[in-house]
């Protein structure tokens, strides 16, 4: 069975952002049901003797990580990237109980590369960090590989 | 954050096809909800001035794209190909508003083919066309990838 | 059109298995519906005289090999491992219909592994088994892929 078998769980949360300086309706602040997928690749234990027996990782510990590292951060919180307008940002924050400030815009695709950054730190030793895909809406959804950007990719 | 980052967007549409010569029942005229996956891949922009920042594409100029290159012409159009029976093609054409005649039998492997050659010459520069899915059905679906055929393929 | 296509058909079955050893509930007899992606590679025929013309496969060949070989099996049966203690095996074949004994966990991992293992002897050639994913829950699944096993990997 020496082979190597990719694992997905399937995570949900609520989240408010602003993308600053958008031409279009997603500059005001609003809310998304986002849906994160997170991909591991390894080979299963192949050991009788192991209570993991079979698994790439259990599948608690993967919840156990995504929910430390992303879930419990970002579910029910209000992203705003550093370089949005100090005293907007000001209400913002006492609009809502769980501000998160990030160094970027946060659109779709920059969430997924920084939620991927996160996790890539917290998968254990011989697992590897496959793919995550985030949903934002029910139709659309950015997503992240490992093995798209294994060689640095030249800038745009 | 100067990753290279796939999005996706889901589109829908309805759309009778025959397959010529075909030894089962799709040979007659029928329909199917079709629900297209287009992706994309690139690095989002990262340049705090720009609107489009922290995006790979504006999900509204790729929805604009999509509907523009496919979902206009093949939404509830019947499609046929051009080597069927002359006298039924006049019959259909007759009996249906919106006739499309192409040059191969379109078969869900076939249609998502010619969707990628129809959206291939419509994405910005700096952006690939990375993938499609084109379900057939709610459990059957087709797809192709740029990976699979960036050497030309043998022929079968 | 001559492009390499990948086909994918869905099906579903029920099936109890018992994870020996393991530190979870999952040490119990339990159930889950599981649901399982078959996907082919290959360039669709081309010629308009086959009544296949279009196609990589017949979904109707597809189905019938997945029928045959993984869920006439597997549906409603339950799966131990050879592993399992002889008395509580007895037990539980007298106890279920179908039992299906494995030299292996039957983690979703191990599944989805023997799965591919038995489909990939079935499939017609010139198609090439790309990938499965198995469902074991609503939002967790195993995958496993031609492409990461061409290479016998090195033991974990």
């Amino acid at each position: 069975m020496n082979k190597i078998i990719r694992v997905t769980s399937e995570f949900s949360f609520e989240m408010a952002h602003v993308l600053n300086n958008y031409d279009g309706p997603c500059r005001n602040v609003h809310g998304h049901s986002y849906r994160l997928f997170v991909t591991l690749a390894g080979i299963p234990v192949n050991d009788v003797g192991n209570p993991k027996n079979g698994m790439v990782i259990d599948f608690t510990e993967l919840k156990k990580i995504v929910l430390n590292t992303i879930i419990n951060q970002f579910d029910h919180s209000v992203v705003v990237s550093s370089d949005f307008d100090r005293e907007k940002l000001g209400m913002i924050k006492n609009a809502f109980g769980n501000t998160v400030v990030v160094d970027y815009q946060p659109t779709c695709e920059n969430l997924v590369s920084d939620f991927a950054e996160r996790l890539v730190k917290e998968i254990p030793g011989g697992i590897k960090l496959h793919n995550l895909r985030l949903f934002e809406t029910a139709r659309s959804y950015a997503e992240w590989f490992a093995a798209d950007n294994e060689f640095p990719p030249t800038s745009r």
